[in-house]
């Protein structure tokens, strides 16, 4: 496992991935509470909200409260997802931290569906973004591929789309005089599995040697940590992931609802494996247990319910 | 992925592992209509029963009355668990297909609380399950090394002890004038990671190259089909799975009872990898919902509640 990175840096998705799928009815406080826990475990970014139309997503009507109501820790950058100028535009009228991001959508159905413009209208979505980053002096960081692994109306995604969508990317911020951090590819609906994860990390990495990759998978159907122990493997460095696994639930009532690979389960594999991800775990487990009590109903996540394997290295070392 | 297998042989525990955690009160009758659906999914052997104290296990305190109940399927092995001679002699007193195995457990303190004697006892106790298996007329199949990966009360097992582990199993299989068909590599309580799946595997193989190996593991930690995905990646073509995760569950009132890794979790990684199965992923999820509904709780696995990907193929190619 010689590229294996020595370390990882891990964006938390948990508060926006968990309480845009959960009904109204959490109080605002509570996720404020939950958001300032995760704050003291070592993260540097959480995202927080999203702006997104309140009547589709109740749970995220109150995205303006929230972040105006987190008690700020230094060196925590507290962030929200928009898909649309409209939704930036409301972000940058709150304390968020608003980090300059492009996204597009390999599948273009997708696309469609999930954010009413087709390919081309959101090429042109993003270059008013780009404008507006340099209006209000935001610095562009990652590019995003959504559906870069599979889409259910569109099915397989071949590699030569991905790249391409990489490459619109790049020309993207070239147009607007940036430079992209590197590139995220996500797998929004988890068709992905370690063979096609390598297969397209290695597709794009021929491509763009040295462009740095990060991954953010959705675990539907349970190969969320194995895509991201092959993405490991590869050197892979950057990584989203929900605490608890917020976003997913193990009741039909969210029957198909899955949430990204679970932060403290992803944390733990990472560590037992020499690479460092500057959290604390027991923290990280506090965290998915209150998790779990503001959304009223299990979590995915494995670790919250076994432990770490502190306690029992604690006992051996004492006896 | 290049040594990756191009079919997998996978042993179903799910009834076994799942119903011994379960209180005493689910039908006898439930647990046969199971065990018979899993045969209609192309399994070739499933584990339906522990031959084991009712006292401690009432779960299966009907073992006899499950194994003599189910209809059997040409071509299906059901086959069941002992942990000591005792239970070998109960279960060579059913129809249960008894097949030949030799167990050691690489934590020796593991092994004491688990079956009741220490290593050298253990030995003693194999050699008397050999000389039983001549008397029959009883082919060897498979060794099993426990806690192969890591003990709750030792820590991490360091190679060279699965290795002697390894060594004694085919050292009594040759005392008895027989042969393992390969040896059984159990994480037992939840430790493994692809990193140390990858060391353990390393080291055996880089002893008895020939040797066939397989997996046990238990996902108590989340990083099951990581470990699987990493030894697939080496050529490991065995596994023991449990249909939704079964002997999991994310109830706190079943805290740090872990599953296997999913029946049909691991089928749709491996088929959506190119390896064949020879198993129906749709009958198996209807199966995983009937377990689901057997038990009366949640269950584990991740495909059972999203689905596998043919709805949305066939649509596309209907399109």
């Amino acid at each position: 496992m010689s590229d294996m990175p020595r370390s990882v840096r891990i964006h938390e998705e948990g508060p926006r991935e968990g309480f845009q799928i959960e009904s109204a009815s959490i109080p605002t406080g509570r996720k404020i509470e939950f958001i300032e826990a995760l704050a003291e475990t070592g993260l540097h970014q959480i995202d927080c909200v999203s702006f997104v139309n309140p009547k589709k997503v109740p749970g995220m009507a109150d995205a303006e409260q929230v972040i105006g109501g987190v008690r700020r820790r230094e060196g925590v950058r507290y962030t929200g997802l928009w898909l649309n100028t409209r939704g930036l535009l409301r972000a940058l009228e709150t304390p968020v931290d608003v980090v300059g991001s492009i996204r597009v959508t390999a599948s273009e159905t997708f696309c469609q569906k999930n954010t009413g413009m087709n390919h081309e209208q959101t090429m042109q979505e993003q270059r008013r973004w780009l404008e507006i980053y340099r209006e209000k002096g935001i610095g562009l960081e990652w590019g995003y591929v959504m559906t870069a692994f599979g889409c259910n109306y569109e099915g397989f995604i071949p590699t030569e789309r991905v790249c391409l969508m990489v490459s619109q990317l790049l020309e993207l911020a070239a147009e607007a005089g940036s430079r992209l951090h590197g590139v995220y590819l996500a797998d929004t609906v988890g068709w992905g599995t370690p063979l096609s994860i390598e297969r397209t990390i290695g597709a794009v990495r021929e491509r763009w040697p040295d462009l740095p990759l990060a991954l953010h998978l959705h675990d539907t159907r349970g190969t969320g940590l194995a895509n991201a122990a092959a993405a490991l493997k590869l050197g892979v460095g950057q990584f989203d992931t929900t605490c608890a696994g917020l976003g997913g639930c193990p009741f039909a009532a969210h029957k198909g609802a899955a949430g990204n690979i679970c932060t403290e389960d992803f944390v733990f594999m990472c560590e037992e494996m020499g690479i460092s991800t500057g959290l604390d775990l027991e923290r990280l487990i506090d965290c998915a247990h209150m998790a779990e009590e503001i959304v009223g109903h299990p979590l995915p996540g494995k670790v919250l319910r076994a432990g770490s394997l502190k306690r029992f290295r604690d006992a051996i070392h004492a006896a």
